[in-house]
């Protein structure tokens, strides 16, 4: 199967072009029916390209000199969609010329352009941002909303826990992941109102979802290895993300201090340096690099802002297996699925 | 001074009796002017007692043979206040036999009881729950509330800002703590419209409140050591609380498992031992036991249900300083020089 092209904002991020066009070509190193469309601008494009004539063979560079800045107000950038490198990348798959899209730049911008650009698919009413981490557990897991809607109903989360199965299923080869909603406790009556709603809703249509879905989670269980997706809204998600990137960087920032604080202590570091190089492995972001979109009319993924090559390259890796896997596809067949049910109801509705 | 005693729950928590005993024990050790009302089953503590003759001085008992369940819903628990330990430890504050109360059971019926039996101090709508996390600066941080208000607008989070800087202003020992409100951004317009509006407030009114209020934190930053009262509604408090402990013991698995992982790693582990046990104390929970509810006529506070003999000793030095600095009496003061201001409208009001 030939795969669509991947186009990839190349002046997106922190480090801008080396680092998307240095990801990009290790993404293809490792995978050689990789194609790109690299969109910003062309000379600087095509010197950063002399140091990978593997990846200069794969690809086409759509030129563009105006560029949305990271602290720029999505509404602002959304009207130069049409002249910068991250509206011309969405645009191309708007086109059909490229499959997905990958960009490191501004997040609110990317999702307000690829909203407007891909539009929602039918049965969705808002896009979710999600993300994988990792797990005690045999897979990541997979969690959404993580900040693109700060407040949700018992109908957006539904269409989350629908979407964030889709994908897990995906990425954890599962066919039935385990979904669950984040909550505050596990009984029945926590939470707010459209969190019940949601959880008695889901635990109706399960079964006709190919999804293993029993009620809530709390935060400290994400990372068990527990479940396969945490559905939460927005201002819930990012709070749990980032709570839990922050605290992995205060446990190593700790150990790292408590490894300085005798001599011992900083011999031990040395021999122990094989365990904590793979501590440090499992907990780099850079190897759970790309948040998807979920719920547009295509692919389209964000790449950290502070991402190196390997976790650039590691964003073009998760945007192929959406393509390969048809991700907006399955989504719409589990919609499909769905079609007559109550599903979806909002808190207001039900009363 | 002499201080007033405190009443103990001795029936709460996982490990009962014994437990709650030697805590007391551990730190009246510590502390010799503590004194001591334990309530509960009057054979057993005394047969704990036995182990304890200092405690034993310092103690008078209380006998009460019916505990509130771990599982049992506040309501139900409310009914059995009179005659319940939980309940007779609570209203001994509320009589005045006592200074503050602690227990290590059922969090949900100790927050109604306390509520019912010392009502919520004039000017505070509702009390809400707060801790303690270690940080990398030189002092811990409060959060607040962190699971007994769901929801909460613009007039709850100004009030707990008030409750959390008093509480920190006698743990951190600063004049004024530096109190954040927990956002998903750090620009103004992020959030909900209560946050934005609690912001406004709290800007306008930091200097005559002797706190230095700056906007927003996000999660991953309430760790480092730059703020040190963590201002947020209970739904998004307990996921940030849970996140980070969840985060911890993650890493720490981790670490365990990399140790583990060759005969090299560990032996190096044997040699780094002294740096792991460092971080295994700055860490360990009950490092960090005794969350108090703010915001009552009385101090009560909450020690962990899996809390071990030294957690609990933890928590009785927290309520014991509290007692010393007037925690409530603090709070009330500052209430008062906000006496006729227009701060703690709610999103709605202010419209």
């Amino acid at each position: 199967m030939s795969l669509p092209r991947i186009a990839v904002d190349a002046m997106g991020g922190d480090e801008g072009v080396r680092v998307m066009v240095e990801g990009a070509a290790l993404a293809r190193r490792r995978h050689d029916r990789f194609k790109f469309l690299l969109v910003g601008d062309e000379e600087r494009i095509k010197s950063a390209l002399d140091a990978h004539p593997n990846l200069r063979a794969a690809s086409e560079i759509l030129h563009s000199t105006d560029v949305v800045a990271g602290d720029e107000k999505p509404t602002q950038a959304l009207r130069r969609a049409k002249t910068t490198s991250m509206g011309m990348a969405i645009n191309a798959v708007k086109q059909g010329d490229a499959g997905a899209a990958v960009s490191a730049g501004n997040t609110g911008a990317l999702m307000a352009m690829s909203k407007l650009a891909l539009r929602t698919m039918p049965g969705i009413d808002r896009p979710a941002l999600s993300a994988i981490m990792p797990t005690l557990g045999d897979n990541d897991v997979v969690m959404l909303d993580l900040g693109a809607n700060t407040e949700c109903d018992a109908r957006n989360l539904v269409q989350f826990a629908i979407m964030g199965a889709a994908y897990a299923r995906i990425i954890t080869g599962r066919d039935n992941p385990r979904v669950r909603l984040l909550n505050i406790g596990s009984e029945d009556n926590k939470g707010t109102e459209d969190l019940q709603l949601a959880s008695a809703q889901l635990k109706e249509a399960a079964a006709s979802l190919a999804m293993s879905f029993d009620g809530y989670v709390e935060a400290d269980k994400i990372n068990r290895g527990e479940v396969d997706v945490v559905v939460t809204d927005g201002f819930s998600g990012n709070i749990a993300l980032k709570g839990i990137e922050g605290t992995a960087r205060f446990v190593a920032d700790l150990l790292r201090r408590s490894f300085a604080s005798s001599l011992r202590s900083k011999f031990g570091f040395l021999v122990s340096r094989p365990a904590t190089e793979l501590l440090k492995h499992h907990l780099d972001p850079n190897n759970h690099n790309g948040a998807v979109f979920l719920g547009l009319n295509g692919v389209v993924v964000k790449s950290h802002g502070s991402a190196s090559a390997i976790g650039v390259a590691n964003a073009v890796a998760v945007t192929a297996r959406l393509l390969e896997n048809d991700l907006t596809k399955r989504i719409a067949a589990d919609l499909d699925r769905l079609g007559g049910s109550h599903l979806g109801r909002t808190a207001k509705a039900a009363e």
